[in-house]
């Protein structure tokens, strides 16, 4: 949500420029301030702003993004796991890369050959398992089972076309390493061979489409180690999200996922459905996060009028949440990172942010945006600090000392 | 002092609602800002807070409130010392507690009792020395002073009536923790012995009144291992406080203690003699601490006009002071912690600080209190900081780099 001054809207943010009466309502009720997310500068990813948001420090915890997409999907990852984010994509019979996401293959056809690949032969190695689940399009979870692996290895995606699928090498010199690296050198060749003969494939080619014929892997990962978030605070903790690597975060953290339907991670996600999710969900848990995505969408797309239309419609969101539940509520709202629309990257800019209810100081600031929270109470925090702050408003943070 | 907003004050803090003319001037005069005394969200004990005020990291020096316990009833502890805070304690034949505090028993019966635990015959361990000081009322400082102890073990103290004494647990696996376990344990139950046969819990018995008939240990601790305060920055500094725990965490960094009459860490403390003590104080100190209470009990007690009482008395205290020392001299005003009337404990909150005198930037601020000080100059600040940000303002700061 959050974003720099743009001329277009007369050198406002896009959250200056949006009606959103519902977020300045919370804001002068409460406390403001601004966010380094990671550190001064740092433009953050989605997943380790999240940890940092959690309360984690990304920079002792992160292990790569790969474990997350898998518990996203729906994996239920196991220490010692080895996770994959990987592709469908399109290669010429050289081994070089037409297209990285195979044409943007659809999701039925990329599931029928992600389950295919369950069969497949492998060469050596047989005492580790191999887990393949689909997501989205080209996108599919591969998890690696066994003893004896490491995460510390590169990737077989070089991450961009016209160049060849890579051999995968080690990055520290162990058993381990070397053991994973070959798995996955071994499960590129064997996978390329089923994936040519299916014929799904054959179809597509028939047709003229690009083939999904190769896999590329990329962001091996292990789960973090970590104090699971409802244990350290005593609290019953539930997400909303439409996007699978937030819901892999929040799975990582110990927190519950509560599936909304029309929560799509998109422009066009329900936020209707996902108000009556969170004010539903208050009822038996201390503690709910609500996530939408649609305004990093509509700046990744540099689309300045979708993120306001988007913003607005967050707002409504807020409203409706906010007049069904108690007025002692705390209640924070906050953007993961800032993504301008100029850039249509993450940047490092610090982030807006605002806590209202029971307790919560006032300090006289009127609008939820960049410039007038940086103005408030809460001066500048670090995306570590905002749920220790949250949880001493509700008082669920322990004391040091005596 | 600091607290959150109560709606019987308009949703005013007992700061903001205060007569406090004296602290609005030395705001006026200076630069204000807002203080995470430990960490963002967590509730500071007044050990820790005090650390961290002093400019020393808690979550490395803090080693339990034993030892300052004792410094602060006048036991100079050594290294390798061993401090307990023990309560009189109320038994029944099972060994089960009746009351943790012996029927709050007044200071003298209690000091005549702890001082016949100083001729305890123990049944082993006999070359580790027993220190017995009598504190106030229930309270009791004990201090094991010997080669090879530990203070990585439990305490006998259940913390609640209605359950037996407990054995103490080593909490490592160390021949030292172990030994420390056994002598608190021989000693929880010779110590037993003198009390039940003492003449005077003969008499409260036969009054009617709860014998003090055991000792609870808890606690266990040693001294921080820090550089001293004065040596630090090259300067006499001196503290003046009416409560047993500051004044020891003061002598643990090498603070001074001058000892004022009427000084008594409640609400009826003499603020009058306070004031005179700490101008006193500064004729052959650089730097005086002056500390008052009783705002915090008045918080803990939930008593929201006691609480404005006694901050308009302590501003009466300032204004004395600062009336009677040079323009010139650094004055600053700050809470240890934030405690709401409405939690009656100890919370996370940031506190407010203000920093006047020679040299110090001119912010604007007009009012000292948890909203007005969150705009001022000093923005926010880490309780670490305060005390080098005091000793750069007199000059006593070292250059790091040429």
């Amino acid at each position: 949500m959050a974003d720099r001054p743009i001329q277009s809207l007369g050198w406002k943010t896009p959250l200056q420029s949006a009606r959103k009466r519902n977020m300045d309502i919370l804001a002068q009720r409460g406390v403001s301030g601004i966010m380094d997310v990671l550190s001064p500068g740092v433009p953050p990813g989605s997943d380790t702003a999240h940890l940092a948001i959690f309360g984690y420090d990304p920079y002792n915890v992160y292990r790569g993004r790969g474990a997350f997409e898998a518990l996203g999907v729906g994996v239920s990852l196991q220490k010692g796991d080895i996770a994959f984010r990987c592709n469908l994509a399109t290669v010429d019979a050289t081994g070089q890369i037409i297209d990285r996401r195979a044409g943007r293959i659809d999701s039925v056809n990329a599931r029928t050959l992600a389950k295919a690949l369950r069969n497949a032969k492998r060469t050596r190695h047989n005492d580790v398992e191999v887990i393949v689940e689909p997501a989205t399009e080209h996108r599919i979870a591969i998890i690696l089972r066994g003893d004896g692996l490491s995460s510390q290895i590169g990737d077989t995606d070089p991450h961009e076309a016209g160049m060849p699928v890579q051999k995968v090498k080690p990055l520290i010199k162990t058993s381990e390493a070397a053991k994973t690296a070959d798995i996955v050198n071994d499960l590129s060749t064997v996978f390329r061979d089923i994936l040519e003969k299916h014929p799904i494939n054959q179809e597509r080619k028939g047709r003229g489409d690009l083939p999904a014929n190769a896999i590329l892997f990329r962001g091996a990962s292990e789960l973090p180690k970590i104090e699971p978030l409802p244990r350290k605070y005593g609290v019953r903790i539930a997400a909303i999200s439409g996007t699978a690597l937030i819901k892999g975060v929040c799975r990582s953290l110990g927190i519950e996922i509560i599936e909304v339907k029309g929560a799509t991670g998109t422009l066009e996600t329900d936020v209707e459905a996902k108000a009556e999710a969170t004010i539903e969900a208050l009822h038996d848990h201390e503690v709910v996060y609500t996530h939408v995505k649609g305004t990093d969408n509509a700046s990744h797309d540099g689309d300045v009028s979708q993120k306001v239309r988007m913003i607005e419609r967050i707002d409504q969101m807020i409203g409706n949440i906010a007049s069904k539940v108690d007025q002692d509520t705390v209640m924070s709202i906050t953007t993961d990172h800032t993504t301008p629309v100029e850039t249509k990257e993450h940047t490092g800019d610090p982030v807006p942010v605002t806590i209202s209810g029971q307790g919560v100081r006032r300090d006289g600031v009127k609008n939820f945006d960049e410039i007038s929270c940086a103005k408030g109470g809460l001066n500048k925090i670090r995306g570590i600090d905002l749920f220790p702050i949250l949880m001493n408003s509700i008082g669920r943070t322990k004391k040091f000392g005596a």
